[in-house]
């Protein structure tokens, strides 16, 4: 922390504080209808949906960082896809991860918020409302499911392994290269594939150790920015799926407790594409 | 309802309560901590796993069905897999239904308990004791999710649905075909798949609307006993993979909301294998 660097527990406060502003607002449409509409007007696909409870969502969640933080960048999915990721003080938003699980009644999605300084994540927060279930993380201080410290798995090879997995709004080639990598996993006896619909909440479940790991082959930083620091925190490592350091913007990603990392990304970049 | 029938709500009631005691158990151990063992113990695969707790779980089921109705028959996943399919009075039992989630601390399974008489489902009850979540039905008296009636969704279209699915224990034909059938979900633009890992409660979540259909293509009685009737009570449609009456034995599945039935066998029986 530099001298002029946010203290940690301050941006974890404002995360917390803002993640439950949207997420109040989730409940609500939740608990009384929700209208969808397709994104883009009529002029996208069917199946990448949005709704006025996202817009609202992210309102809140940014109204509440700026009253903290006037001078703060911000980065995020419906109206605020414009923040600098480099900025010196930037925070990451997603108002509702798991639209189509919001959008179908399932209890399973999230509000993210993560502050990151110059590119390094420092706190994060994703918060279930219905739930109520909350991930936060501070940078050097741990990951914590609910209050509670949690860490990732000790699953060492992949027919010990849960996997998650995450398909990215395309019906084409990205598709049938996931398809192909969780063909492969199987081949290698895992427990399990897992597609629960809500990346945020995904790479949570890597960070509290019920996944051993988690791979999509596309992400936006709203999705993964608040996760990825959960992850970190609880011992476990997140890299492009090809194995690179992953960059703050859209990227394929792979997360895991560390162990199984090496034996998923022969997997995972075997099948990855040229993007 | 015969003259020598059972009445109907002492059915529900006797599920309600066996299904509260295993899942009691379940909770005890999910709290505390599971130690997991494959099944066949050591001959069996690394990714068929079983538990102290389903076994415990049975007998809690078993005990408190025997008490109420000693001279009834019992089918169940552990120990009692020589019950009679279609004995006059039979009770249908899946102790621990997603012991892959519960052994990975993934708070999604269920206590399935369902009574049938000469093959017709008259009761059932679909419990998750971490989220408390109950589904129950009683034949002509509709389904319930934590005592509000349900039914399935309005979805008309591949492109207004999301469709869960399972995978069997198999790594080989049956997981193909399972993820081309997937394949062509999505290239109908189905708003998403969605894998969960507990077939009761997938099949309940079509009767409650979440899901708009979902498919197996392998799965015993006890995983679907329950959900059949709490579909069927929702105002859904059950059949095969291929569009057959559902025996009441090992066999695909394929559950929906009725109105993409046709649609979405077209895409699971052209992939189900010749069995």
């Amino acid at each position: 922390m530099t001298e002029n660097s946010l203290g940690k527990n301050d941006s974890l406060d404002t995360a917390i504080k803002a993640a439950q502003s949207g997420g109040e607002i989730l409940r609500r449409y939740f608990e009384n209808g929700v209208t969808i509409r397709n994104k883009a007007d009529g002029g996208g696909k069917s199946y990448d949906l949005v709704s006025d409870a996202d817009l609202e969502s992210e309102k809140a969640v940014a109204d509440t960082i700026r009253d903290a933080f006037p001078d703060h960048e911000l980065l995020g999915e419906e109206d605020l896809q414009n923040g600098d990721p480099n900025a010196k003080h930037l925070w990451v938003i997603d108002p509702l991860d798991g639209t189509n699980n919001f959008a179908h009644h399932l209890p399973h999605f999230a509000v993210s918020v993560a502050y990151y300084e110059s590119g390094v994540p420092i706190a994060g927060a994703v918060y279930n409302p219905i739930r109520e279930d909350w991930f936060t993380a501070v940078r050097g201080e741990g990951a914590f499911h609910n209050g509670t410290r949690v860490k990732v798995s000790e699953a060492a090879t992949l027919n010990q392994s849960m996997i998650g997995c995450g398909f990215y709004y395309d019906r084409g080639k990205m598709m049938r290269a996931t398809l192909a990598a969780v063909a492969e996993c199987f081949e290698n006896d895992i427990h399990g594939i897992r597609r629960f619909g809500t990346a945020s909440l995904d790479l949570c479940q890597v960070g509290n150790g019920s996944f051993d790991a988690f791979f999509e082959y596309k992400l936006s930083p709203w999705d993964f920015a608040a996760g990825v620091l959960f992850i970190q925190e609880a011992g476990g490592r997140v890299t492009t799926a090809t194995g690179e350091d992953l960059p703050l913007q859209s990227t394929t990603i792979l997360a895991s407790n560390g162990k199984i990392h090496d034996a998923m990304l022969d997997i995972t970049s075997r099948h990855a594409l040229n993007q």
